[in-house]
């Protein structure tokens, strides 16, 4: 049925090296499988297939830790000089539990999550981390550009990654980037089906879209990202960074 | 390609009345659009005609609001009726700001959302709000059954609800019923690309999958139930009560 939306893995990407182009990677992946990008796709890619591609990977025999790193390490066991990187990359603590070794960082962007983004997970090396794209916005919009002038496609690009939350376990996927799509979609002001405005209701959809292509991007599988295909987002000029609330308006910060 | 996922939804859903059959109803509806429920489907449905099936609708004219709903209401300018239906859905309050009039409330599942899920969108009257089921796992359970007594098919239920969370602007859907699968995907001590174990990924699917059907249920369309397909989940006694964060490893409630 054409009102049904479908999510398809990208598959078979191969290792990606700084300095690679994703978008590229990415077209030639899909389209040996037999796809084509179309007009009104969204394509979402995981975070660390960019940031190795813009070489937003450390070594850990490069980094000495400092005192903190050191501190936290030893609660919880994990390796201090990561920690180091993930205090370097920490735009603000939000929270730091010396009880269980768990940092909660600001990051330059603004978001909110563990070690500021940074992970040592599908990585070629067992020393190496990798961080947030410095702007990955804007690392959003080299994508679909590129996809654009390979492929003639206009298509909306979301980068995920996997953030906790605060009050629900688990991990789910958020929108870190955004380019070609509005993140949130605002129902205020229109009507419900008994004719009532509807008061309150923005529906964060970037992060919706990160989380279904969770559904096929998986943690081990090697598939980096999914389009998301029959889904009619708004276009414009969304930013992940419209996503995190202001200090202000927040609550639990 | 047979890897991908679709999210279809369920159209030409009348108006769900206390009482009725939500399995009943939804089979119906979907076989009614030339579909037929597979074993394997993921079925969302959301909270609200769960709701009204249970009966869980209050008329605001039955209702007195109390000293505090009606200084809630001064301030946010809500109906303190339907203030006062929020504070007794609330099992304990975990943030009051009298600055705004946003309550932050668990309820008895243990929920963490504003309001304790009361909500009067999209009912018949406007003097109507909805309040959550009593025990959403158990009316998953219901529906669940329903369906494979109806049709065959082994499917698994999550109920949705859209939840506002600190530090990101806008809402999500998230799973407040789940029945027969496991509700969170626990990666930690399997290995990643590199071969190293990965420490600390749980994603939370059935969070992700309730996600994923809001691109088709959304808020105004009366689609009140989408079915994804394609994903494997794993089989399994998992409850939505499963993805509260205990509050002693909370850092935010």
């Amino acid at each position: 049925m054409s009102d049904e939306i479908r999510i398809i893995p990208i598959r078979g990407v191969g290792e990606v090296r700084p300095g690679d182009d994703v978008a590229a990677v990415l077209v030639e992946a899909f389209e040996a499988q037999g796809q084509r990008f179309e007009s009104g796709d969204v394509l979402v890619v995981t975070q660390k297939i960019v940031s190795k591609a813009e070489g937003r990977i450390v070594d850990l025999s490069t980094v000495t830790p400092s005192e903190q790193a050191l501190e936290i390490a030893k609660v919880n066991g994990r390796d201090a000089r990561q920690i180091e990187v993930a205090l370097r990359e920490t735009a603000k603590i939000v929270r730091l539990d010396m009880q269980r070794g768990i940092l909660i960082s600001e990051t330059r962007h603004g978001f909110i999550c563990a070690n500021a983004g940074v992970d040592g997970s599908n990585l070629d090396l067992a020393t190496e981390v990798s961080m947030l794209p410095i702007d990955s916005d804007v690392s959003a919009d080299g994508i679909r550009a590129g996809v654009r002038e390979r492929t003639g496609a206009e298509i909306a690009v979301i980068i995920s990654d996997t953030f906790g939350r605060p009050w629900r376990t688990g991990q789910t996927n958020v929108a870190i980037g955004v380019s070609g799509m509005m993140t949130v979609h605002d129902y205020r002001g229109q009507t419900d089906s008994a004719g009532l405005v509807l008061v309150v209701t923005e529906i964060a959809v970037a992060d919706d879209l990160a989380s279904a292509a969770e559904l096929v991007t998986g943690k081990l599988d090697r598939v980096p990202a999914g389009v998301i295909r029959g889904y009619a987002f708004q276009p414009g000029e969304g930013r992940a960074t419209h996503l995190v609330r202001a200090a202000e308006f927040d609550m639990f910060r």
